[in-house]
């Protein structure tokens, strides 16, 4: 284990991929790997991409990792596609074009599964930023699929949250509606040489002014218009990226947007850990027998969990 | 509260709203109500209904709302918005034209908004489902917003969940990476007025057929076309869904999918008080300190979350 940690510092992609694995897994070795990173990570600018299926999410990961990489830095890129628990796979579908860079030893592409609540973004996906931030990753994209929750997990994760849109999928409402409004610190516009493009453009610029966030002082997050698939608009990206970071490095933001990060992992992990000690409860103020009288009308679910936690042995 | 209770269960819409909006609060009280209801539970229908923004969701719910109440039975609706943690509000929108029953006492309509993870809707709603049985609902449409996690969890939630699909927005593969063939019991195309119905219809059922669901015994869900705008297909619908009521009454399925979300609900219920608890912890050994210590890299996520867990007074 000492030695695939080594391997992985020194930017070896098949033990870095090994320990990924081990983060998906949930494996035992994880605290020991965790403990042995701890010291090598903090360094990369960790930076969450999402949006609806068909935004064109792939292709803007591509193409911000063309950029990255012209700038000589090294890159990690998750892709966190929302599987099914019951499937626990993820699908590979379009992770094909990515493979722009697949040759490109500079450059970590991973696609994870998501798994269901306290085994999901929440803890994962941070583990697996930590891989690549110790591996020497200057910069994590992390994509995620799908509206709604994971917007919402992927903005408590990520240094710089962009949320990715198309013209006649995401208008303004949608946005608003998906919770989207409030999470992004950059807005794309994709395919943007579509119908309607300008005037998803103009709404969410006027939503965004109606929000919070118009005040001075606060982050104003630009919205921007690209063609990923023709590199068209990444300068503009990337220099909205860019003033980000600036903003939240002078302001404090990133430091405490870590910390939030970090607490979270820690409670994640803490949580998960008490929720196994649940299972390990059994007889008759097991979690089985007390969901059986909940759905008999018996008891209800407070005096349930009540019962389950003096059972709890700290 | 007693008397809220007694009003509830005599079915005053007044009294429901008040204890629904005590669930959405986390209001102190839910312990007790939750006491006093938990013997009146256990006769709702609860089906979910979920799918991506412009599908139709409300009217497919606005159509299924008349078809139970065409049988006299007494609806209960809860649509649950996605909205962020930040705002914790929940958008109206097209709920008005849920109107059509605004002014029919046997149905309740209510928007609830869903928070986080662990207040999310794993807990606020199978509670706010339970203040509906109790106060007489024959049947519970839980209607979700998005794709991705909320159909996964409400496919622990509800009896019988559909998913909806509209031509153009939701072909096979866009289905499984959103990872909803496996939670669908009954697939709805809606919209089928539009291009491309019968190809979604094809490639929902090619798919399906591919499942691990395609084996002899197992429920295979049925795809069913509607315009729910017109009322079109609502039979079809509805004969779905009594087959699925049908076949997990007679298999044992809504049993074990009872109990397993009463367990979800009082481990998550447990999980919350926990996790108060951990805001309790101060000082040193206090979550803000070890989170600082974990962005430092001068500890690592598994040894801090061991920490917090041995200052925990249980």
């Amino acid at each position: 284990m000492p030695a695939l940690v080594e391997s992985a510092r020194a930017g070896s992609p098949r033990a870095v991929a090994r320990l990924i694995s081990l983060v998906e897994d949930g494996h035992p070795a994880l605290r020991a790997v965790m403990a042995a990173l701890a010291p090598h990570t903090g360094r990369a600018w960790v930076i969450g991409l999402t949006g609806s299926p068909g935004v064109g999410k792939s292709t803007s990961t591509t193409m911000l990792v063309g950029a990255f990489r012209a700038r000589g830095l090294r890159v990690g890129v998750l892709a966190v596609d929302p599987s099914s628990p019951f499937s626990g796979g993820a699908l590979l579908g379009d992770r094909i074009r990515m493979q722009d860079h697949a040759l490109d030893p500079e450059v970590y592409i991973r696609s994870m599964a998501s798994r269901g609540h306290l085994g999901g973004l929440s803890w994962t996906t941070p583990q697996a930023i930590r891989v690549l931030d110790a591996a020497g990753c200057d910069v994590v994209l992390v994509e995620t699929v799908g509206v709604g929750q994971s917007e919402v997990e992927i903005a408590g994760l990520a240094d710089t949250s962009v949320v990715l849109l198309a013209p006649g999928m995401g208008d303004g409402i949608q946005a608003a509606k998906a919770g989207i409004l409030e999470i992004g610190d950059v807005f794309v516009v994709n395919k943007a040489d579509r119908d309607g493009a300008d005037a998803t453009v103009r709404d969410l610029r006027h939503m965004i002014s109606l929000g919070d966030r118009a005040e001075p002082g606060l982050w104003r997050p630009p919205v921007v218009k690209t063609i990923a698939a023709q590199q068209v608009g990444v300068e503009e990206v990337m220099e909205a990226l860019d003033k980000h970071w600036a903003h939240i490095e002078a302001n404090g933001d990133l430091r405490r947007r870590r910390e939030r990060r970090a607490a979270d992992e820690i409670e994640s992990i803490a949580l998960a850990s008490l929720r196994t000690r649940f299972g390990h409860v059994g007889g008759h103020h097991g979690l089985g027998t007390l969901a059986a009288q909940v759905v008999d009308g018996a008891t209800d679910p407070y005096s349930a969990a009540d019962t389950l936690l003096t059972q709890l042995d700290i």
